[in-house]
């Protein structure tokens, strides 16, 4: 059973991975991976993933079977187990819980070699709707405070497998740095009586300097304080505290914005290995009103980490306004 | 001009560097860098650092000349610029500031295939001198509110020089995340009135399950909440909340449990790439008290990075027991 620690002084949670502990010689220069060929998110290869959680069949089918345009199943390595209770205890002066949790894979299409970015506009929508419902039946489990859904594209993204996909992990804390940013959003509003991300959208569209491109009901920029270069921010132009809550027709704004933005980095950058993160409210606010939920996307180009990690400084050697520029600039 | 920019929701500062702006062809896949066969730090090549701030040279002799057991130069490519004013002001919505520090390199011996693991103890014991006596100094401007020391050991910990050295920044803000150990500190303090980091040392040292090594002064261990497979924390056993005011005889001991840690890491995890950051108070901390300098290092094993980056939620696959396990049975 992984478990859930605290750090004592800072309050960061971190999942403790018990069962597939890796030992010294697992951390030894990793060889390239080598492509074995076979695809479990393939279809065909239905029966190699856990059952589905969810599917999306136009034509309808049963489960497991073939005909489905998205699956979502569980992680077959889970980073953290869905049956059993939370068990919170002390550890003289630290804490813990057991490590429970949903760990879900979103295989966004059945073919292999596409990408978010190649994909028709309907298909990224359906991964939108998967995210929301998804959402919508773990928001159920009281047990859950948050719901952080990812992307790792290629292997120095993260990326284990190669067929496209996101993941979901549902979690009995609320991360550190949503915590933080929820925590910035309303200490802003409670001084200036606004939404900080609105008037990010209103300076951003203003300024066009860190504008990369906007439409209906998104704007997508280089944010101010970028911690890495080519960062990107999808910002919805109305404020929602929920990504679930959205309306319909913002859906697809958004699979139009997303699908263009990534096609612009890939120009830019020649299909680097990025991340995406789904920065949304916490399950369980008393008052959440002051959170606007928006998506980040990090191209990975650089290598420097550990004493960022450790410090929490950056150094950003691309300023955001010229990463606009070259992404406004690019054919989509 | 580099320039200091303000997180308008997390109040995070982050160095975007206008000068050595990176443009999008920067980051095509590196090729592995050649060698050069130059380096710029072995003896004789003193001219080719910017000057001398400060050396130790056992038999005398003048600045950027020979003899020397350890050198510290301003760094040739600085992130921050050491001359000008702050010239704090507002962009719309956001905050900013001139990039205004200072950015050292100790390099920490003449010799280029040494390391801080096989080095002589009175040779380390110089390298934490250069660190304080730095410190000392710097704290005299006025404009500097924290000092970073850390060390990127390897190329996948980002050094960019083989040569053993150390870097320094100087900043005019406190980075976030010594913010809000600093703060968590302080909270535990007020809540139970003891230090968290004296109740650590007490634990782990009564405990012993993430006990690595101990001597007079320090204690070396895993730490409970782990980011990071085999993190180590070096922590003084004597409450004191600036590394600058450790007493003569702690040096000696830090530089004896550093080297004894570091010859176990590279026996368990061969020579791994790693980062190490000294945890320091403020400089300008109206009460630091509650706050106990430390040294964090952390080996650069896993790849795994965007997600946590975005999230702060880490998933260490390596049970800080089992590592501490092995770091405490390896051969020093």
């Amino acid at each position: 059973m992984p478990e859930l620690r605290k750090d004592p002084v800072t309050s960061r949670w971190v999942i403790i991975s018990t069962e597939r502990g890796k030992r010294p010689s697992d951390f030894a220069q990793e060889p390239p991976r080598p492509r074995s060929g076979f695809c479990p998110f393939c279809p065909g290869n239905e029966e190699k993933t856990p059952p589905e959680i969810l599917a999306y069949r136009p034509n309808g089918g049963p489960p497991n079977g073939a005909g489905w345009n998205l699956r979502v199943v569980a992680n077959k390595f889970p980073a953290l187990q869905i049956e059993g209770e939370l068990n919170r205890q002390g550890e003289g002066i630290y804490d813990k819980m057991s490590g429970i949790g949903a760990h879900e894979v979103i295989i966004e299409t059945p073919e292999h070699e596409a990408s978010l970015a190649t994909l028709p506009e309907e298909r990224l929508e359906d991964v939108l709707w998967a995210f929301r419902d998804r959402m919508v039946d773990l928001k159920r489990d009281p047990r859950f405070q948050y719901i952080l859904v990812f992307k790792n594209h290629g292997e120095a993204a993260g990326a284990s497998l190669e067929h496209p996909h996101c993941q979901l992990i549902a979690t009995p804390i609320v991360p550190k740095q949503v915590r933080e940013e929820v925590e910035g959003a309303r200490e802003y509003f409670r001084y200036k009586e606004r939404c900080v991300y609105c008037d990010m959208v209103r300076q951003e569209r203003q300024e066009k300097t860190r504008l990369i491109t906007e439409n209906e009901h998104f704007v997508a920029f280089a944010p101010f304080a970028s911690r890495f270069p080519f960062e990107i921010c999808l910002l919805p132009k109305i404020h929602d505290p929920a990504f679930e809550d959205a309306q319909k027709q913002e859906y697809v704004s958004l699979a139009k914005v997303l699908r263009e933005t990534l096609r612009r980095m890939n120009r830019v950058l020649a299909n680097p290995p990025y991340n995406f993160i789904l920065h949304n409210s916490p399950l369980r606010e008393s008052d959440p009103l002051h959170y606007h939920w928006h998506f980040e996307i990090m191209p990975k180009l650089t290598r420097v980490a550990g004493f960022e990690w450790g410090s929490g400084f950056y150094i950003n050697p691309t300023p955001p306004e010229e990463a606009a520029a070259h992404l406004r600039q690019a054919e989509p």
